[in-house]
């Protein structure tokens, strides 16, 4: 091992992807304490809120008021999602890092998810490039059942790449290639990393994994093995997808900065912090959450011989 | 890809390992029914009962009675743990083709799990092996706490090693290597693996890793990296560790399964026939089981697009 551990940077979702899919309202002011703790926390990247319409997800209609009223941390990326130009307005009001765009690269999970055909989406994600070309936010895509789609099945790669192709081309950095549903394996995830890597190489991607089927952290092995450094993970495990009954969420933050450390890479993160916050979230969404380090503790969290008769 | 997928063997362990951590008994009729339904599922071992004191482990009471009543596969190895030469005379009584020994590399764990001390276990493990001799049973040890003791912390490769030369040289020919509470991380994995593969190349390895912080896919990752292609693993998810609190269990059957062959691997499982079997689970042992892959089904069960308004 090397003196300079491997870096590697951690995207925390859990204040949009996570809040947006749980049935009850947390309090505004939980929400700003809530990043705040994570801008404390060493992540590179925070996905703080989603700036769409707040009849569509009530669960996040206070972004301004988040937005405004969190600590900034100058090392942290602040990166919000946005649907159409109304919501990049509304973002760039916030001073928001960056504005994150999401569509599908399956047809029919981009219909169901944003009730347009992929060109639709397209030409709207567009018109928000073209409306931040003269900002100094950066623009991030993140791109839906890139491993798989629940309705349509296998998701071909020259998919994936044309829409890729394409992204670049209108002057979008960075990439997220999501496993929107948990279907990603590990020896694909290399295949695509490597091919994205190849092709792509002035783009920043990020992989997004789901533990749906229990393979997000060996996929995550893959997709360092194949160059990637930048991941998205959730807090407790938390958000789902509602187009896959029976799905189980995010990779879980603390699961995953757990392994990468033990392996010897340097994420930046406040482990026994975060699995501090991660305890909290029963407490704001009201129910458990899908964590296995929040129940066993990480591997250093020593036990005392058991009583003896 | 080559046209011969690449084999590995698994091993389920949730009529052992897993009934024996239940509260409720297992009643023997459904215990039978369970073991023949493995039996045609393509499983290279299956470890059926185990032959300890029935006052110590009540649950696996009708030891004989399983092994007496189920319908014997030709193609698998039905494998029982055994503590003494008491329970070994019993085993041999039931025609079994092999018999699992078990102790700690960790002093303090072997004295919590059985009450004695690392050498008290060795010297009784080696009556077993004497006593076993001049019969046709397999020998296999499973060797607890390999990769970390919840109460010890890490275990030093050197008292491994020097474990598994003793038993090598008393003639037990197969080691399993146990993260029997979920302390194993993949660089750990592959360095321990390889370190074996290279020293005692004789021997047959197997890995049993349990999921407690998330990592026994990506651990299986490593270990197959490393020349490892046998492991045990449990339908449903099912047994834990009862000396690590807040630990859930062994890595799931039906998880591993799933992956693996997404990868093309050929384990020989029947992985419909499994779900199905780990969806009895539940109404064997009265309460639900930690399997994702019995939540949301394979990769391959393709969902409908949802309800348009």
């Amino acid at each position: 091992m090397s003196a300079q551990k491997p870096r590697l940077f951690i995207h925390e979702v859990a204040a949009r992807d996570g809040f947006q899919n749980e049935s009850v309202f947390v309090d505004t002011d939980d929400k700003i304490a809530f990043v705040d703790r994570l801008s404390a926390s060493g992540f590179a990247k925070i996905e703080a809120t989603s700036f769409t319409s707040p009849k569509a997800i009530p669960a996040l209609k206070d972004a301004e008021a988040v937005m405004h009223q969190i600590a900034r941390n100058p090392d942290v990326i602040y990166t919000v999602l946005v649907p159409n130009v109304r919501g990049a307005e509304r973002a760039l009001e916030c001073n928001v890092d960056e504005v994150n765009l999401v569509m599908s690269v399956s047809e029919t999970h981009n219909q169901a998810n944003m009730r347009m055909t992929r060109e639709q989406s397209f030409a709207q994600l567009a018109e928000i490039v073209a409306a931040m070309r003269d900002t100094r936010v950066a623009l991030n895509l993140s791109l839906s059942t890139v491993f798989g789609c629940p309705m349509e099945g296998d998701i071909a790669l020259q998919d994936v790449h044309a829409l890729v192709d394409r992204f670049s081309q209108l002057g979008v950095a960075g990439i997220t290639l999501c496993d929107t549903t948990g279907m990603a394996y590990p020896s694909q995830v290399n295949q695509v990393a490597k091919h994205m890597k190849a092709h792509f190489g002035h783009l920043e991607f990020t992989m997004h994994f789901h533990n749906t089927r229990g393979m997000a952290l060996a996929n995550t092995l893959e997709a360092i093995d194949a160059g990637i450094d930048r991941f998205d993970a959730s807090l407790g495990g938390i958000g789902g997808c509602p187009y896959a009954p029976g799905a189980s969420g995010n990779v879980c933050t603390e699961e995953l900065v757990h392994m990468l450390e033990l392996m010897g890479y340097d994420t930046g993160v406040d482990l026994d912090g975060i699995i501090d916050i991660a305890g909290s979230l029963p407490r704001l969404i009201g129910h458990d959450v899908p964590s296995q380090i929040l129940k066993a503790g990480p591997r250093t969290r020593l036990h005392r011989p058991p009583h003896r008769q």
